[in-house]
C-alpha cells in the first residue's frame, strides 16, 4: 500500500512538517516534533490517500486532507494521555510527563486548529461537513468512554458507539473525504465510507482483545484495561453471564490485587467472551472488504482489502 | 445595543441551547449547561450581530457565527481551567472541580468541534478561513503564554501577541465573520476587524490594570497576577525599570508572602506603570473608535463606539 501511495505520503509528511511548526511559540514544534517524530503507522493518512486515489485524485488536496486527518488523531492522542494520566506514547514517555498537561491541552488544540485550517484550504464544503461532523462524533464518543469507564451496566450498544466514536468516525471521515475530494458519485463515497467505519470498528475490537491475549512483543501489557476499569467487550460479555461481585471489586471500585488478572481471564474465557469477541473482529473485517465491492477495481482496492486483513491478522 | 439587536441574540441563546446538547454522552450537557446557564456578557455573539446587521445582514446564519464564536470561547474557558488549575468560572465552581479535568478536556473539544460544525453551515470559505485561521491564534496565544509565565524577560511585543491570541483574535474574527457574511466591501470587513482587535486590546489591558485597582465589587482579587506569577504590562514596564531581586523572587520564583502585593504596588506605580497601562488601554479604545469611520453609519455603529468606551470605563 504504501509503494502504491509514495508519492502522496511523501507530501503529506512535508505538510505535516511544516504546519506543526510555530514562530510565536517555541513550545508547539517541541512538543509536536516529540510526538510527530515518534512516527506511527500514519494509517489514516493512508486511507484518505488510497479512497482519493481510487477515486481518480492524487493532487496535494489530497495531501492536505490526508495531514488534516493525522493532526485530528494527534490532537486526541495529546487529550487522551492528559485524560487517562498516560506515561508513555508510541514508545517513548508521553508529552504530559515531558512538559506538563498545560502543554498537552494547548498543543492538542493548536492541532486541531492547524487541522481545521488544512481541511479548508481544498475548498469543499462537503468535505468540511464530513470532517467536522467526525469531530464532534470523536469528542462525543470519548466522554462517553468517560462515563462507561468503571460502569458495570455499559452495554454492547454503547461499546459500540464509544468504539465508533474513538476510532471508526475518524477511519470512515478519511475514507469518505477522500472519494468526496475525487468527485466521486454517492454511492461510491457510501461505500468507502462504510469500508472506513467496519475497518475502524474491527481494528478496534482487535486492539481491546489484544488486552487479554497479546503480550509484550506487541506492545501489550496485558490486563492494563482491566486496571484501568475499562469496560471493553470481552468484560461487557463476562458480565452479562454472572459473577458480578468480582466485577463490582475489580472494574467498578478498581480494586485489582494479583491474580486478579488471571482470575479475571478464566471468566472470560468461561464466559465465551475472547472468542465471541474474536467472530465479532473478523465479521466487522469481513464487512469492511464487502464494501469495497462498490469502488473501483484496481491495485489500491486490492490493497485496501489486505489492510481489512492485516487489521485482524493479530488475533485471527 | 442588545435592544437592538435582540431577535439575533434570542435566535443565537436558541441555536446555543440546541447544539450544545448531546444524546450520546449526557456529561456533555451537565458540564456546557453549568457553564452556559452561568451567563457570562456573550459580547463575542454581540460582535458578530452586531458587524453583520451594520453591514446588512440579520438572518439565520448570523446567528449561527455568534454560536460559534460562543462556542469557541466557552471551549477556551474550559480548558484554561483545567490549564490554570482555576477553582471559579462566572462566579461558580469551575467545571473541572465539580466534574473533573478530563471532562473539562473532553467536553472542550466537544464545543470546538460543534463550532466547526456551525461555521460550516452559511457555506461561506472566506468566513471558515478567518475563523479556523483565529483558532490556531488562539492556541498559539495561549501557548506562547503558558511559556512567558515566570519569565522575565517577557516583553511588550510578546505581551501584545498573548493579548492579541487570548483575547484580540476572537474579537475581530467576530466582526471580520460578521462583516464577511454580509458581503460587505474589503474596505469594511479590514475596518470591521481592526476595530474588534483594538477592541479586544482594550479589553485585555484595562482587565490587567484591574488586577492591580480594582476590587471585589467587580468580581477582582487584587493581587491574583502576582501570585500567578503573570507577566502583565504593569509588570512588564516595573521590570524594565528596576527591582529585579524582588520580580525574581516574586514573579520567577514564585515566592509570594504577606504584603509583598502592596510592595509590588508601591514599585509598579512609582516606575508610572500604572499610568502607562492605562494610557495604553485608552489608546486602544480611541482606535477602535476611529476604525468605525470606515463602516457604515447608524444606530448599530454608535453602539460599537459606545461597547469601546463601555470597555475601558472601570479603568478610565
Amino acid at each position: 500500500m504504501n509503494a502504491l501511495l509514495a508519492p502522496g505520503l511523501s507530501r503529506t509528511a512535508a505538510i505535516i512538517e511544516g504546519r506543526m511548526a510555530s514562530d510565536a511559540a517555541p513550545r508547539i514544534p517541541e512538543v509536536t516534533a516529540h510526538l510527530v517524530g515518534a512516527g506511527g503507522k500514519r494509517v489514516r493518512p493512508v486511507l484518505v490517500l488510497a479512497s482519493a486515489a481510487l477515486c481518480g485524485e492524487t493532487g496535494e488536496d489530497a495531501a492536505k486532507l490526508a495531514a488534516t486527518v493525522e493532526f485530528i488523531h494527534t490532537a486526541t492522542l495529546l487529550h487522551d494521555d492528559v485524560v487517562d494520566e498516560s506515561r508513555q506514547r508510541r514508545g517513548r514517555p508521553s508529552a504530559n510527563l515531558l512538559w506538563d498537561n498545560q502543554s498537552s491541552v494547548l498543543v492538542g488544540d493548536y492541532l486541531f486548529a492547524r487541522a481545521f485550517q488544512l481541511m479548508v484550504e481544498p475548498g469543499s464544503l462537503r468535505v468540511l461537513g464530513i470532517l467536522s461532523n467526525a469531530a464532534a462524533t470523536i469528542a462525543e464518543g470519548e466522554v462517553l468512554q468517560l462515563t462507561a469507564s468503571r460502569n458495570l451496566a455499559t452495554d454492547e450498544a454503547t461499546y459500540l458507539r464509544v468504539v465508533r466514536g474513538k476510532t471508526a468516525a475518524l477511519f470512515s471521515a478519511a475514507t469518505e473525504a477522500g472519494a468526496e475530494l475525487a468527485g466521486a458519485d454517492a454511492g461510491t463515497v457510501a461505500a468507502l465510507r462504510d469500508y472506513g467505519d467496519a475497518l475502524g470498528i474491527a481494528f478496534q475490537i482487535a486492539d481491546d482483545l489484544l488486552d487479554w491475549e497479546g503480550g509484550a512483543e506487541i506492545g501489550k501489557n496485558p490486563g492494563d484495561d482491566l486496571r484501568e476499569g475499562k469496560m471493553s467487550l470481552p468484560v461487557i460479555k463476562a458480565v452479562a453471564s454472572g459473577s458480578r461481585e468480582f466485577w463490582h471489586r475489580t472494574i467498578e471500585l478498581g480494586r485489582v490485587d494479583a491474580g486478579d488478572f488471571e482470575q479475571a481471564l478464566d471468566l472470560v474465557r468461561a464466559a465465551g467472551a475472547l472468542d465471541e469477541t474474536r467472530t465479532e473482529a473478523l465479521g466487522w473485517s469481513a464487512r469492511a472488504k464487502a464494501m469495497l465491492n462498490g469502488a473501483p477495481e484496481g491495485p489500491v482496492r486490492d490493497a485496501l482489502a489486505d489492510l481489512a486483513d492485516y487489521v485482524v491478522a493479530r488475533i485471527a
